[in-house]
């Protein structure tokens, strides 16, 4: 199936923002076993929808766009798309309903000009916007319908904004797909590891999936800096089983690596973690600067099991606040093993919590000597029964080893509350 | 111009990384004068490949290619566009001994396979890579010589990493694209707003604009959470001039709500502020988690100005670390304005600081109360002679409520930095 996304956007061509529904769209597409074949992204203006729209389809089976569904007068989605299909638009009454009482939730009287978007071309499918105005539409085309090359094509619009477009998607646009256009049984499922490189990750596990693979199993991989995922997929009435058979042989493999699944991420694993063991935690953060504290308290629920960090960035800091010894400091280094250990330790003792991590490091551009160059990362974790220190070399930009030096931690301190 | 990009990569089609590119190619683009049109991402595929450039080289005056320049097998890019345009591949002694080269500064071997990153397509220009080993390629195509519609197109060619492609961007593509296409003098200037919604920006200054509009400029908005870009620009040979009246209006009727310019970020702004005035700075964070610090160093030089911060996710974190009384803390609660003040003095006194920032509230999606709604903010500022506290009301999903907080610390630290 050819599936391509067409997102409308002046902003997206000055680059004034970024455009992240591709890869989120593109991700729950996969999911469902549809991979995007194209992703087109144009301004605002009457030509380029319409020239981008026509082109998409004359290729896809499915074409998804982004934007214009809005009330003012760069909205032009909806009434170009009616017009290039020869649709006349039609007032519906449940819409116009649904956007009145959203105003009315909100005790804000209804500006005029969202009228439009209760317009919908005809025989669309209303997709209700739970929060917005602006319902999504799906057509299904039926073209030439005499021919015997005749085909299903599907489009589906959705409105611009992240917090409209996503459970929209989830909710109606998902099963939609999976009913109409997803024929045969889709299975698909990530493993998500750290600590351990693509080409290893691959050697531990390509010879035992190779059964699997000539039963139809695919294996992908995606890198990053800090993690690499494993994709599990197949396809037909067997690849459940297919891909549990696969999973089962990852996860043999690569146990003591696999963080967690799917959409987990590294940081809502801890928390969940640290809840179901009705454990706390408490941070040193020297070089990552609060990042990991920043991730941590991204999650819903956090303020359950986090305690609180200090990120110690001036020696002062770490004598004063964390309680590390002035000879250590002097005699060592901030960047050390014997700092790590006493700034965990102090974290732990402050914040009363049931672990502890300390980071201290040398982030650059500057400050770098031939002992400890730019990138050595000292990590310390800390629980009741034990104290551990591992010396990392993260050699990338600042941000990036920032990032790499906080996906290590996060891996780590995973093994050592699973254990 | 018609410009457009073409982003090769299988993974982005899988959704499994995010198209940074296109947002920071079209900014860098719309800097120099020239808007793209169409921004495509398609799979490392030679179908997809060479239809994609087959259908911009019908359209565009400009296009630019970013990945498939590498040794490997999925890097199809070059071989393709050459193929596509009828020029042989050469193999290039200077690039070759640039790679070579590359990998003896490193004391590794040259790969074999990166041989084919010698080659280039006849008559192309090489753009040397000093992050990497692949060398980005520009090609002048006359189309027709014959012809009276003949006429030229660039095709620019980028490796995808962002740590090659960007420096190679502004180092070799910029003055080339400027001096080939960018015929009229174009002349462009962002300034950056904050704690002020667009539709005011626009009254405070549109009207005063209106006659170098009528001279030829133009105004761009942008909001975004907590900021809002008014960009200025203008082409001809009055650009600078008209650019240059425009901005004062702006400075004039916004001045205690610009930031900064052009590619400026808060915490850049607050960090040069601060090196700039001898001052340093400390944190005490609840509601945003570590976020503002995080922000502040991911500065280089930030060492410098950045004491440190304490992430007081607990009420005995407040208590204990940073000397908030338990009476402040029972009477009035954690999200109070009391409490903000003392989070913010105990800071500066434990760090030693000239400024403190402190932040309580209520990120949510839990945690709500009728007095007290998810949302409710106080920031507290503090400096050597005054104390002040604000309450916000932020009303939005997690990730953006912190964003949206830490916004509003620093533009609010940068006003009383620079007071």
């Amino acid at each position: 199936l050819n599936v391509e996304l067409i997102n409308t956007g002046s902003e997206l061509m000055l680059g004034r923002v970024l455009n992240t529904h591709q890869q989120w769209l593109c991700r729950r597409l996969a999911d469902l076993g549809l991979v995007v074949t194209r992703q087109v992204a144009i301004a605002d203006s009457s030509a380029e929808i319409k020239n981008a729209v026509a082109e998409s389809l004359a290729r896809a089976d499915l074409i998804i766009t982004t934007g214009g569904l809005g009330p003012t007068s760069d909205d032009l989605t909806r009434e170009l798309i009616a017009e290039l299909l020869g649709k006349k638009l039609i007032q519906d009454a449940n819409v116009l309903r649904d956007i009145e009482n959203y105003f009315a939730r909100r005790n804000r009287p209804r500006p005029a000009q969202t009228r439009v978007e209760a317009f919908v071309p005809e025989g669309a499918m209303v997709l209700q916007n739970k929060n917005g105005t602006a319902p999504g539409l799906a057509m299904k085309i039926q073209s030439n319908a005499q021919s015997p090359k005749s085909k299903v094509q599907w489009l589906v619009m959705l409105p611009g904004p992240p917090r409209e477009l996503r459970p929209m998607f989830d909710e109606l646009v998902a099963p939609l797909l999976k009913r109409e256009l997803v024929a045969e049984k889709f299975v698909c499922r990530t493993l998500r590891t750290s600590g351990i490189g693509e080409s290893v990750v691959q050697e531990k596990i390509e010879m035992e999936l190779q059964p699997l693979v000539l039963r139809g199993l695919e294996i992908g991989y995606c890198a990053r800096p800090g993690a690499v995922d494993v994709r599990l997929s197949a396809r037909g009435a067997n690849a459940k089983k297919i891909v549990a058979a696969g999973e089962k042989i990852v996860q043999k493999n690569l146990a003591a690596n696999i963080f967690g699944f799917d959409d987990d991420e590294m940081e809502n694993v801890v928390v969940k973690l640290l809840t179901q063991k009705k454990k706390t935690l408490a941070l040193a953060e020297s070089c990552t600067g609060g990042l990991i504290a920043n991730r941590i308290t991204n999650v819903p629920g956090a303020s359950e099991i986090f305690r609180g960090g200090i990120v110690a960035y001036s020696n002062a800091a770490k004598e004063k606040i964390l309680g590390v010894r002035a000879e250590i400091l002097k005699n060592f280094g901030a960047v050390s093993e014997a700092v790590a250990r006493e700034m965990a330790v102090g974290a732990r003792e402050k914040f009363g919590a049931d672990f502890s991590v300390s980071v201290t490091g040398i982030a650059g551009p500057g400050g770098g000597t031939v002992d400890k160059p730019v990138g050595t990362v000292f990590i310390c974790l800390v629980s009741e029964s034990k104290s551990e220190v591992r010396k990392l070399l993260n050699v990338w930009e600042r941000e990036t080893f920032k990032q790499v030096t906080a996906q290590q931690v996060f891996a780590w301190l995973i093994r050592m509350i699973s254990a």
